[in-house]
């Protein structure tokens, strides 16, 4: 079942997305090209593309609707939403590297079209732009937005590295498997999710209550990207089957399935330890998981998360339209099959 | 003629190495190894180095006696003493990887031991973590020091890439060189030789005046590495003779020389133009660029930008003590053959 695609989904893109172009502008005339490249708007000599941007504009969206949530307009959120993006597609084009993707939305990378020294620097330039363009105004408000957003990154990049671990040498438990989720995709989330109120002022259980809800909805996010990185339609994912599988993923099915202490559990080890898998290993692999129970412990964690995503929200005193669209924004994001 | 080294480089070491042993160790615990490798305090496997720790600490000191200069403690630079090394050391980091080099003070390189995945996150780590010291206290000061550290690594990245455009496609004239040494090299030490004196809440003449005085540093440092670069001793400089000449840089000498307008100019620009420069080619390189004017007229810049600091640091009212200790410092940076 897809959902309908939320109205804010739209909204923010009309007030974000000219702000981002701007912004993406400010960077020197180099930087500037492959800037654009990444974001979809121009194609790799820097010709306009029409009707292009990629992404669906998640992260900006949950920012405006937290200013709603606290009674604010969308507009004081506008700095918040245009810096977390630049963080998210920062790490897009870093981690395109490290992962070798050579696409990303069935285009070619940014270090696949520029170069992996440019692709480097071109990350490291939008990072500190999305700084630079909180700290313009040196509001309390924006300084506190500029410092949750920074601590929001650390913790992606803490998240991202215990992630490439787990691929090698120093795989974890279940527990350790969590931590790095709410590390890696958790944390700028519950950014996103409470920016607009911090720059909005507004009180602090408000501002706890919308970051819960942000982490929450990250975990449930990850949990639902692992199940598809496993068993996802290849003609929608853009992936090919069972990719996770391939690359030994230690995603949270897998990581249940090898702690479960079962029979097709320690199977899947035995698969996972071998040099090469063969599509038909990992076929194999696909169904061992879910033997062993990781699929079924991974759909359910993932709703237990939306449970306490929307527990949150009730928990604070929010407008009661916003928090609406954000449970249904939360609903969008985990539900997708795209 | 080598300097005596300047006693506030001892001094800073003693105040700010145990700081940013700290904020390093408070790194997630997988980035810690690389982290503390870098700074070579730990080797490979994170046995600690006994007398480790590489890097002068030109920055450090610079922050410590702008504080200083305008009548503060040393320990008020502190915090930007420790998140501009940070950042410094983040720039190494990716330069490494992206200028390809192996070793690095006679020690291989973070890409080189951990792989280049790890090294770009650690990078990114370094750099988030120099902003969030600065942020943890949300004073006016310390935020005006983390607004003005962000604009310089935004310089220093920008400056970067044109350095490495230059390499490839869009060589640029005189101007446009120092222009990219403003950026590359200027910047961050114009932020370091001003940051203790934001932190102190220091007039803005003050502040001006340092980082005029740092920036001019900057591009004499650039200069003289520029010269060094070509005419360096490779027992001292650590690299091979005329290793910029090899890998085709555009630097200031060389830059000056191919505008020059002279034969010697124009017989460079056919040597730069070939595939593959032999050690003759090199050595005949490094006499055209000579004969062009290259190397005396940079040697001139050098000397015109430590005129143009220390007119800077005259400017203001700051403690003669401090502003002597400053010259004498920047006397060492740049006349360094280490």
């Amino acid at each position: 079942m897809k959902s309908r695609v939320p109205e804010v989904i739209e909204r923010a893109r009309k007030l974000v997305e000219p702000a981002l172009v701007e912004a993406v502008d400010r960077l020197s005339p180099g930087l500037r090209l492959p800037g654009r490249y990444h974001f979809g708007w121009a194609d790799a000599v820097g010709d306009p593309v029409p009707d292009g941007g990629h992404g669906k504009g998640v992260r900006p969206s949950l920012a405006l609707l937290s200013a709603e949530a606290v009674g604010a307009a969308p507009e004081v959120a506008l700095p918040g939403a245009v810096a977390v993006e630049l963080v998210h597609n920062f790490s897009l084009v870093h981690d395109d590297i490290i992962d070798d993707d050579k696409e990303r939305r069935h285009r070619a990378t940014v270090w696949n079209v520029f170069g992996t020294g440019d692709a480097i620097v071109v990350g490291d330039a939008l990072m500190v732009l999305a700084f630079e363009l909180l700290l313009e105004e040196a509001t309390p408000e924006r300084t506190a937005a500029a410092a949750d957003l920074i601590r929001a990154t650390a913790d992606m990049i803490a998240g991202q590295y215990m992630d490439m671990s787990f691929e090698s040498s120093a795989p974890g438990d279940v527990q350790r498997c969590w931590e790095m989720v709410s590390l890696k995709t958790g944390a700028i989330l519950a950014h996103a999710s409470a920016v607009g109120a911090i720059l909005a002022g507004a009180p602090a259980a408000a501002v706890k209550s919308l970051r819960c809800f942000g982490g929450e909805l990250g975990r449930a996010f990850q949990a639902v990207d692992d199940l598809l990185g496993i068993w996802g339609d290849p003609s929608v994912t853009g992936k090919p089957a069972g990719n996770d599988l391939r690359e030994r993923k230690r995603s949270v099915p897998v990581t249940v399935a090898l702690h479960s202490g079962t029979r097709a559990g320690a199977m899947l080890a035995d698969l996972y330890a071998s040099d090469h898998l063969s599509d038909s290993d990992i076929a194999r692999a696909a169904a061992l998981v879910d033997e062993a129970g990781g699929r079924s412990a991974t759909v359910a964690a993932a709703r237990e998360c939306m449970h306490r995503a929307a527990d949150a929200l009730s928990e604070a005193d929010l407008e009661v339209r916003a928090a609406d669209e954000l449970l249904e924004l939360a609903e969008f994001i985990v539900d997708r099959d795209f």
